[in-house]
């Protein structure tokens, strides 16, 4: 057993797997706590100080795991996801960016990459966006062409709206998702354009259809895969056998006759 | 029969559970007209006094049961469910805690355990939940983390909102139902914080995606138990039979083979 | 052939069907125009001429229904139907409620009673209610519990939102459909009492999850007739046959082993 | 080779198929350039005439698919789709007419007709439609009656929203969609009319009991579909050697049963 292999070999045993676990759960409380004000006036610099133990641990893991497998690592999502993930918390370090200090609690979802229940779930959802991709390439056109029809039209009147294709395409988001559509964008834009009810309520019609239909080919997809595997191996496990068995005897009749005939 | 089968026989007449269930309904039909302000002018005494008739005979029954069967009661959810229930009737007599005695009206629920077919329908939704704890736990973490964002982003300028790990969860879940998110929540913050649709978007997009999941594994999973059993032990029966039958002909044709050639 | 059943076959020609249909919607056409001020202003009368004399029409094939099937007549839920529509509309030719005369249009729902295909849609929507029986009851008794609560809670502090039982259950079912439910509802409530989300959020997260629940039951429900008739059918016919004929071969073997021994 | 089959063989080259690809993708970002105020300032002249010279590589290749196929061109939805959009692009060159100049946007939707994965998406939607005809029919009868009543009942009072006909379609389609109903619309007219909520609850539950069969209608559908050709034509093919076999097995038997008997 070369080192690296006894490395690999512990990073794996379910102690450190667990101890990772911990940490990323302590280190979520941490960041919970230092959402809070009080807290971090009488306890601010302790918070700092786990914070950056967590991370440490982390560092230290990921050091190991790619010592272990080398670019190899790179290779599975997961250990790319935990690379990103813990490479951002680091980037604050250097100062100026609060943004990217409020990244660090994405670390809340290594979780998800080290428990393989969560794991799956995620590789569920990943693995049923391809099937809905020319549903979403078809909203993206519409959502497109009605963005620079929106501008075109109603920009001028209401540019908090609609004013660049930027905004149009986040007011259409918020159209397609029903959210004041009628009483906050539509009527009073039918105030200046009487019309215009006769842009939004197709566009809502045929984004509602499209996600109709998207969840439509998921549950469908679903249905398939659950359905499908077991019993069609069952069912054609049966049906060989049944041919098997029907060729045996057809073929031991055969050879009676020619005994007979013979 | 000893005295305790006579007392658990007694309870499981007919005539003593419908009779349970006009009280459940007939303390309701009270507990509602409590409500009024005019009927508690004119009839209050008599409602609290026919309340506690009704509470009455409830701790009866309970205590009926508890003497049949001792502490195997407790063995049950839905008996522990009424024990519960009846007991948090109980707790206001003391005084004061005005929302306990509010709760009196989940007595109502007790409708439930007494009904077999409602009792189905519950058990039915609390079977679904376990299939549905990895989303959850998904959905879990990603409220947490995006609470903590939420937070640190926008606590300082939107305290009403984001003020606290609290207030975030409360208006993320409110974002998550689509209530009010652009007009009354987004759009306000994006005054301020002009990319903050870099943040809600992914978490509008992602939340209703794990919902949607979330519906189709419920789905998937009533279709299959709806499909399974019955079928499947049709088929089973079926295919065993051909299956025997066919080895029967193979065996007589062995059997009639070796008569001739022996 | 008696008069009766000449009637009967009379109204039952497609000549007469086609013309009741059309009657249906040209007096859907006058209900129609009867909203415009302008149109009445200038054609009110003859307006109310034609629209009496729809009425008549409709009254005439009633009554000749009537003749023609007696009392067996009102054993079709959808004559049944028609009676009342037409009988709603006789009312106010009396004169004063103005509601009632609002209920003429309902006549236009009489081309679904004509229409065999909207009659199996309609049936359809029927059929799926008793099944969603036992979750509705639920929600009812759910609303019931959460109406009394809500009074008694927030009552006093809201008096247009939850003062009466009825107040509550309306503004319960608007959370439900989760309009409005935080910043038009749950958050001025909170300012009072702030702890008023934990009476709204688990109703939201129960009463949609029944909804949901209703849903997937429609679906696999309406899945389990599509698939199982026809396919059911071919299935046991099939499985009858290759029973039979593997019963048969095996018959034929033994009494050809019976001629041999024999 | 007539010229026309090898003007039609050119055209649906990849080289070509990709070029027109390009051209569409390319008008695209034109006219979403043509949004932006700074751009136009800047570059309006070249945008236009780089808009031209896309509209002619159109209207080149139409004019070439119409001389290849002639009136056979007209024969596929594809074909007179994206007549109808480049013709429209075409008519605001008169002049005045700005509605018709923002259709042009429309251009991009040529991306459908020409990418077959995106057309057998839409092919898609569009053969489910007929399916949920009749549901939309009922859905179509129930928005005329509820119109028409609300016109007569709530259009006095509020002009705004119930005053005619189309305002008070467009207004329940708002309710339809839950957007502001009860905040924005009910409770405001129930001040006037308490018993509005009589009128409005029922349409609601209606129409969303209605959108829900559609949903579910679509559900049934694809799942169907999905499920049925591949499978179906599989257990068909085996039933029928199963069926032939056991046929031969027992012609073979009562042949056998000849020879000696004979």
């Amino acid at each position: 057993m070369t080192p690296r292999e006894r490395v690999s070999a512990f990073l794996e045993t379910p102690t450190v797997r667990n101890a990772i676990i911990g940490v990323i759960l302590f280190n979520a409380v941490i960041l919970g706590l230092e959402t809070s004000q009080v807290v971090m006036a009488r306890a601010g610099g302790l918070l700092h100080l786990l914070d950056t133990l967590c991370l440490t641990v982390f560092v230290a893991e990921i050091a190991a795991k790619l010592y272990a497998r080398r670019l190899g690592f790179f290779r599975s999502g997961w250990n790319l996801f935990d690379f990103v993930i813990v490479a951002v918390a680091m980037a604050p370090a250097a100062q100026g960016f609060a943004v990217l200090r409020v990244l660090r609690i994405l670390r809340v979802l290594r979780v998800i990459s080290v428990t393989p229940r969560l794991r799956r779930v995620v590789e569920g959802f990943i693995s049923a966006l391809p099937g809905m991709g020319s549903v979403f390439l078809l909203m993206g056109i519409i959502f497109y062409a009605a963005s620079v029809m929106a501008t075109k039209l109603f920009g001028a009147s209401f540019p908090e709206w609609f004013g660049t294709l930027g905004r149009s395409g986040y007011s259409l988001f918020q159209v397609m998702t029903l959210e004041s559509w009628s009483m906050g964008i539509v009527r009073p834009v039918m105030e200046v354009y009487p019309l215009a009810w006769a842009f939004f309520v197709p566009f809502i019609l045929m984004t509602t259809f499209a996600v109709m239909n998207l969840v439509v080919g998921l549950i469908v997809n679903s249905m398939q895969e659950a359905h499908g595997e077991e019993e069609h191996a069952m069912t054609d496990a049966y049906r060989d056998e049944v041919l098997t068995r029907l060729a045996a005897i057809e073929a031991k009749l055969d050879s009676s006759r020619m005994d007979r005939t013979g």
